[in-house]
């Protein structure tokens, strides 16, 4: 990376309205990060609002219109982020009881929100019942029996999809073809038992079948795996329809869409992945001579990840003699695994760029560590980072929206970052930040 | 594992006080586990309040009295936890701001609370210096001329340790004589900087250099990376009387004691490795012909981490093919990576047993997982348990107590656990669940 470079903010990582000013601070749909700062203080996240709807809107055009695509809130969910989705016409994925209740206080429509989980228990099955959730995604025996008993008692029928195990996993650029049988989630392809599930649900007096549902990764970068599941599951579907005589319709491919993290990254191509996938499943179903179903896709990750940045305050600065022709410089900053577990818990990357002014040093090689009293408590292992970072500076992690503030815990006592929306020169908080009284408030 | 094992509970993995009753039910402390499953839901944490005490007894007798033993409050803090600290006499490790407070909101005296921390910021140091807080651990050069000018500008002299790589890595059984300079926490001995620091400790007007500090790992088993880092850090005391004429009467040895959490491990045994440390410690001192500082000792997980178990329900129940000749059953519990990280993190292992009942199954080879919409969501990677856990079942998981509720998230918008504590027969509520209010409360 040449000097210069350490002033960029690639595009395809950082927010579609972040830039670089002038006077070399960073601003995010027109507010100044220092000022965010100023008035929020940090570690805080903001949120660009028009680049996480400008990726609603993305993932709606290449799949043919906003029905077809559900946010997988387990990514990052508020009511402001439910209202958001709303907004822009998707669906909403909940995989919980809580984030259903966060949807429904937000007025979103329950029969626009699918039901997720390997261990949904009564209450949240009830409650998807109670509260006409639109789809429930059936992942075992059991609860396939507990959810016709549940809609029974309540007088309703439940539209349900089956979850299958299509025997395919997907990871960036390569899938494999035969395995991830051994995971928590569905009913298994090959062993016959999502056939078996599929019929079970035909004949449930208080279900519908409406669908399969598959999911193949995270943070898949071309079609190939997508389509190499969609090939098998609807194999599902015409044996459904030849057995059962029915015909399903709509196809479920779950989530995964890659987002890029560090510069030499490249997200998947939405436009191209959601032609190629359709074109797939339009090609497959004729050959199977099956009507070919409406194909659903859950984005999360794709959606609130790249629009999100954390900023963080440089605390200590200190070189570290690693071997003798090896020195490292440790930033320090006033967060850390708290906020954001993914480095520490999958080795995940991430862009790191001094959002306060312009620098102008030399690199060293830097780690970013935070606050904790943890040796592992790493932000980026190994970075090239100018040589001019002093305390005081501020720093910014990009794409930080999906599975950060999720995540995040009070490690230490730490109060959770502040999150801030920030849309046509104006900031907004959308979540405060704790207070120790929050922790201490639990004690009573 | 015989079949009748399912029932037993190791006496060195389990809470002191934990029992099996004759109609299998397990009590701790006399409370049986589905009372507190019945009064405060599950997943709870059940904390045996004489287990942690008799812990904090055995580890100030070993290491010739309380006053040597800092709890490093990181592992679990709650004003109940420091209270109960307080109450043994022993001292308290910070390593936040709100660590600090919550100590202090518990009236722990200020001068038996040392503060710990890379990159601690100047509103922790001038809280520190105001409340009168016993010892600082200094972390780098720039922190140690901060406090000097706080502690200054109070008009205090603030009694400070300097944090020492030894370039000793402890871990299990062996350790790593040539290691760890490369990590945010300290100044090397090595280099000298770690001297340079103790002179500019002992130069600075308003500080007061009482000893070093050192720590080596953590889960550590036997005494000699503990003694291997001792000796190499009193050599630095040696030098520090020879060249500055000052005697440091603190030497600081910290935590890193292991615990048993499955039941083919055995915890480090407290008294010998007392024993072997203060001996070597005293033996190095006489050689070196300094008096033998004081040795302090800051065990987190060996004190809250035994005495605690998680206590699910289970939920779903899954037989999988994993392949040709391999089954595997997947037992879904109400909990999982939110309230309990390590496993994921960590590849942590941990014993686990039905809690409601005598189980009289086979063994079957087994996962236990939590509900967590991420396929990781995984508590026990490899369990033999027995194969007639149902649905409805009860589990705990053992030593629990360290690390796990204090980095516990929201993942999934779940709410934390309730924390209860057992003592003579009777239960009480140390933390209340949080419920979907304390979410959405954030968002004003």
């Amino acid at each position: 990376m040449s000097e210069s470079d350490f002033n960029d903010l690639p595009a395809h990582v950082w927010p579609r309205n972040a830039c670089r000013q002038e006077d070399g601070v960073v601003t995010i749909a027109g507010v100044p990060l220092p000022e965010i700062v100023e008035e929020y203080g940090t570690p805080v996240f903001v949120v660009d609002e028009d680049d996480f709807r400008s990726r609603c809107q993305d993932m709606a055009r290449a799949f043919g219109g906003p029905e077809h695509v559900h946010y997988a809130s387990k990514a990052f969910l508020t009511r402001t982020i439910a209202r958001w989705v709303d907004e822009e016409g998707l669906s909403l994925d909940v995989a919980s009881r809580n984030e259903l209740e966060i949807a429904l206080r937000a007025d979103f429509p329950a029969d626009r929100i699918t039901a997720h989980g390997n261990n949904k228990g009564d209450g949240f099955l009830r409650a998807c019942v109670t509260n006409g959730v639109g789809h429930v995604v059936l992942d075992s025996e059991q609860e396939l029996v507990d959810l016709d008993t549940i809609a029974a008692a309540e007088g309703r029928v439940q539209k349900v999809m089956i979850r299958v195990k299509p025997g395919i996993e997907a990871h960036t650029h390569e899938f494999i073809a035969t395995s991830h049988e051994d995971q928590k989630f569905g009913f298994s392809l090959a062993s016959g038992s999502a056939f078996r599930a599929a019929e079970a649900a035909v004949r449930a007096e208080n279900l519908e079948l409406v669908g399969l549902h598959c999911h193949v990764g995270s943070q898949v970068f071309d079609a190939r795996g997508f389509t190499a599941a969609a090939d098998r599951v609807l194999s599902l579907y015409s044996r459904i329809h030849a057995e059962l005589s029915v015909q399903l319709p709509e196809l479920d491919l779950g989530g995964g869409y890659g987002i890029a993290y560090t510069e030499d990254e490249q997200p998947l191509n939405v436009d191209k992945v959601a032609h190629d996938l359709l074109t797939a499943v339009a090609k497959t179903a004729a050959e199977l001579g099956i009507e070919a179903p409406a194909v659903l896709v859950e984005p999360g990750r794709a959606i609130a990840g790249p629009g999100t940045v954390t900023v963080y305050e440089v605390g200590t600065v200190k070189d570290v003699t690693v071997s003798e022709d090896e020195q490292r410089r440790y930033l320090s900053v006033d967060g850390g695994m708290s906020d954001n577990i993914r480095p520490a818990l999958y080795g995940s990357l991430y862009d790191a760029r001094v959002v306060s002014r312009f620098t102008e040093g030399a690199e060293v090689s830097s780690r970013l560590v935070g606050s904790h009293c943890e040796s592992g408590d790493i932000l980026i292992r190994d970075a090239a980072f100018p040589d001019d970072i002093v305390p005081g500076d501020h720093i910014a992690l990009a794409a930080t929206g999906a599975y950060a503030y999720a995540m995040s815990s009070r490690y230490n006592a730490v109060n959770r970052p502040a999150v801030v929306t920030v849309r046509a020169g104006k900031s907004k908080l959308m979540l405060r930040r704790e207070t120790v009284e929050d922790f201490l408030a639990l004690e009573g």
